[in-house]
């Protein structure tokens, strides 16, 4: 099985795939693919007609994009690994955010692109900013308080997964977070899988320029 | 099981459940809430967290939200409909579509709001809005021509249902299709749960004034 992505440092759809591969233990071969460079499209276009990062080649079926498709695939592929929650009431809910995340949250991901190798406190709070953030911190905070944590619904599953990007942003431009969030954030930023990913990320030297937020 | 949805002469996100329960045929009660007015907020908070509609509530659990999360949770709790296609790697293929709509397509929506009741034939080509509109059609063709249709994995699917709403756009705004694209389209228009919410649509009075296009 095979894996395309883009930068670790910048590829916030890319890092939830990878994370549950890993995560899991799934053995896979990643395939990296530099973002924003004149042959970037051509060469994604090899593996995803979509033109975009993350695709999934597996060794015996059709290529898989889109990171929550991706994710629903490896779910369904790899039943004894929890990917989502085992209960259906958690899982309904697991799927709940995270299909909400998959499909909102433009504000946020606009103002604090992840750039695992920024930071930038205090920048990109504007009112449609904090909304997302409040938003995602109420989500944290209902689903630890009813699954007991240290993830979302309990152990690491898809829904960590989904926003792992999102702590990454928050680790760069540090908004101001509820107590049980800001623990949440710094669990999943140590878990093995994640520090390896941000490990990788703080050792590659490509730049996308528009993630940089010079001026 | 009830449903929450808005208007459905605009709500497009609250289409896609409603069509998949109203195809298969799944009872349900509906829950109509009028979007964009000062009680709207309150009234869609007693049923989802989210503040956004559609959402699920099944009488033996918690509520479902977001149109994706309730159709994977569809699909799990009523396995003797083919709610996704039952080969797997059609399967991964419609969810790879499904989700690359659920997480994209700004522009087009943006440009294009779903409003069964307008017809503005040439409005909103802009080029970031024609490359969305060319995205789609290559893959519906794609997906119409490795399962022979009519619908885009053989049966009506979860696939179609995301889709559905961008085929009243279409059906508003009129741009140019290839000839496989637009019988596609056409064949959605006609289905008769399709039918169903476009003559409800129409009869609704309710007006949103963002998505009229008045200047
Ligand atoms: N919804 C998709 C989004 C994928 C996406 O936007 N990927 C970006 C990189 S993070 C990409 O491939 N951009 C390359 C390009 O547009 O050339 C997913 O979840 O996988
Ligand atoms: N990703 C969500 C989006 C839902 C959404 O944005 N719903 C809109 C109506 S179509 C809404 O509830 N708006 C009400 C509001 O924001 O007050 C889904 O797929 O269900």
């Amino acid at each position: 099985m095979k894996l395309a992505i883009g930068d670790k440092n910048y590829s916030s759809w890319s890092m939830r795939p990878w994370l549950l591969l890993t995560h899991f233990g799934i053995p896979f071969d990643e395939v990296l693919i530099e973002l924003d460079e004149p042959g970037t499209k051509a060469a994604i276009l090899q593996y995803s007609a979509s033109g975009k990062v993350p695709c999934l080649m597996p060794d015996d079926g059709f290529p898989v994009w889109d990171s929550l498709a991706i994710a629903e695939t490896l779910a369904e592929r790899f039943p004894k690994h929890a990917l989502w929650p085992r209960d259906a009431n958690a899982r309904a809910r697991a799927r709940s955010v995270s299909a909400e995340m998959h499909s909102g949250f433009f504000a946020l991901r606009n103002a604090m692109p992840m750039n695992i190798r920024l930071t930038r406190p205090g920048v990109g709070t504007a009112p449609d900013v904090l909304s997302d953030i409040a938003r995602i911190d109420a989500i944290w905070r209902e689903c630890l308080a009813a699954s007991g944590g240290p993830f979302l619904f309990g152990e690491f599953s898809i829904a960590d997964a989904m926003y792992a990007p999102v702590v990454m942003r928050f680790n760069s431009f540090q908004p101001k977070l509820s107590p049980e969030a800001g623990a949440y954030a710094r669990r999943v930023t140590a878990l093995p899988a994640v520090a390896a990913w941000i490990a990788a990320a703080r050792s590659e030297t490509h730049i996308v320029a528009d993630d940089e937020l010079d001026e």
